[in-house]
């Protein structure tokens, strides 16, 4: 089976770089808060579906260009339209942008968003849908769909938010639409840290990660969606016969020997 | 069909009245800190239940009279006679207590506890049973059931609190019966916030929400329900079809419209 | 149905004392920080399995020896082995390790751990598969198994440890297994509390919880692992049922006469 290469990408909707398997996803339309188009989400979407079989790309940064991370579906070229739409064509975007979701938590490299400014509506659930999170001081991120009319039920939020935060703030939030201060971010567990340089912060965490054991990064990333809603036993098993497979790769050994000489262990990702 | 209306209702076993679509519940035994009865408890379920078909009350909020929340189920109207009970009839009082938690949930309107002073055993499950919670500093919160000789399983209690306060810090309070003081309360996500007039602060939050988009709003509160034990895929499927739903609603026209021309936007419900 | 005794238990491979219904495991190679080898996994195992029809252990304190908590799987002893295993034994492995995860959250007795220093891999999954944790400043608890080229997803971490501290943080634990310093483990719901004696604190802890209702109190862990994955309105169905049990105990009684005379209640555990 031919492993997918990423690093060369090219895309045509946002920024993307890649070194020494970190890459890097800028949105770029600072001009306007980085909004998202029907083009972008389906550009982001393609390019998580890829990265799962990608052998090029260990972890992924999401960052926005110009002090903020993203302002969501762009009203003029998303809103507006579908109030044009019927059912069909309306359920057909609403799939879309959760399978960008669905791609972001099931591709096999660990994301990393790293949050400044406005971070709002589908912006906040990049953020939500990645693994780790890094703001600064000024991030503000609002699930604001009740602003526009709609449920806060968009792209898993009510299934993950609660489970990041707790189930009586993510209430607060999807309710209200108000903005999540970034002190607040961090107190309840969104934000893994505040520092005054996010994407310095996401970088330094995506080198230490992307230095390995990456097969069994994935396998834990696998897993913490996996067991979602499983009873313990099931979850427990499960690990067992998750593990049993990484304790066969020679990354578990090379650590065992760099272990036995007291020597830092270098991991391979097989 | 024909919505229901609640507005008029008038309320035997407490304090009901409802102003601009938002209802209040005031518990009101002051003299014994707002006990629970068998009638009240049933009375509540059956008021939560018709909530679910009345187009008239968008939020409901629940405070006790004189400076207490609730004292929960009544020592000697409600403890004393469940220990003379056989099975087949404690087994039905569980259940109805039960069906309030299951009415509270499942109605449409958003719910806000207003919490001062004791808040205990049934009281702090009508709290936690809530969607938001706004508390006062005297606020003191006792899942206390082990006090009186039974399980901290008590109409949801070792489901529901473990999502909103963490499940290590839900097993103390269950295991000990303890009080969670306010700050704890707030500190660990059971409170949305502290304030010196906690009645005051869920008016607010309630007109607000009261405002609308009221059928979004509904369709929040039931996906946070269903989506409780789904996996992250079923549950971005299930939202994918119930923001779809609500983008055909007039009130996310208005919203688009209203952006369009620089205004607040003005929601109906539909 | 006979009871087993374990009060009078012989450990072999750690310490066990028993003092009025609390038992005191403590993990004691102080050498070396208290590792865990196949012989003492296997123990704790079956000892926690008997637990389950003890009628004389109401407690399980957890603690380790000279200042430290458990330092995991042993590498000369466990972790070399393991790398020359095929895979049926390393399922065998994985599956004894995640059964005794499963013993401690099936016995019906609360578990308490008491938590100084290093607390980390197998450690830190005995720490969280305990009901409570009581930790002393000092407290360093790693989730390291990356560090050794493994998965996060050991012994049931992936389900597990989202549900006590957020699953953002948890994330960051399982995928750089750094240490969760001990105010952060307090702040995110990991420890219940800190202080310079962890071990008096969960004494406390356990003789307050020993003394009952202790029918109740394994109900109450019982429900708190069975609704784990339930729906809200099934979990509540489980706990009317499991309720309704508990209020036929004589402690139910005792509690109520105690109460109507203004005692404190006598449990008996019946």
């Amino acid at each position: 089976m031919q492993p997918r290469s990423c690093a060369n990408y090219r895309a045509e909707h946002f920024l993307w770089e890649v070194s020494d398997g970190v890459a890097t996803i800028t949105l770029n339309r600072p001009e306007r808060k980085n909004p998202l188009t029907f083009d972008s989400y389906a550009e982001l979407r393609d390019l998580f579906r890829d990265l799962a079989y990608a052998d090029d790309v260990e972890v992924v940064i999401v960052r926005g260009a110009g002090g903020n991370f993203c302002s969501g579906g762009d009203v003029h070229e998303i809103i507006g339209p579908l109030t044009q739409m019927d059912m069909v064509q309306l359920l057909a975007f609403t799939r879309m942008t959760g399978d960008l979701v669905k791609a972001m938590r099931g591709c096999r490299q660990p994301i990393i968003s790293a949050i400044e400014g406005i971070c709002a509506g589908a912006g906040a659930i990049i953020a939500m849908a990645s693994d780790l999170r890094f703001a600064s001081d000024t991030a503000k991120v609002a699930f604001l769909f009740t602003r526009v009319g709609l449920a806060g039920c968009d792209m898993g939020a009510c299934a993950i938010l609660p489970r990041l935060i707790g189930h009586g703030r993510a209430s607060e939030l999807l309710y209200t639409g108000r903005v999540m201060t970034a002190t607040e971010g961090e107190r309840w567990g969104f934000h893994n840290s505040l520092s005054s340089d996010p994407y310095g912060a996401a970088q330094q965490a995506a080198s230490a990660i992307a230095a390995g054991p990456n097969f069994a990064h994935s396998m834990t990333k696998t897993m913490l969606e996996q067991e979602w809603n499983m009873s313990i036993g099931q979850a427990i098993e499960a690990e067992a016969q998750a593990q049993a497979i990484c304790m066969q790769t020679r990354d578990f050994e090379r650590a065992y020997h760099a272990f036995a000489n007291k020597q830092q262990p270098q991991f391979e990702g097989d």
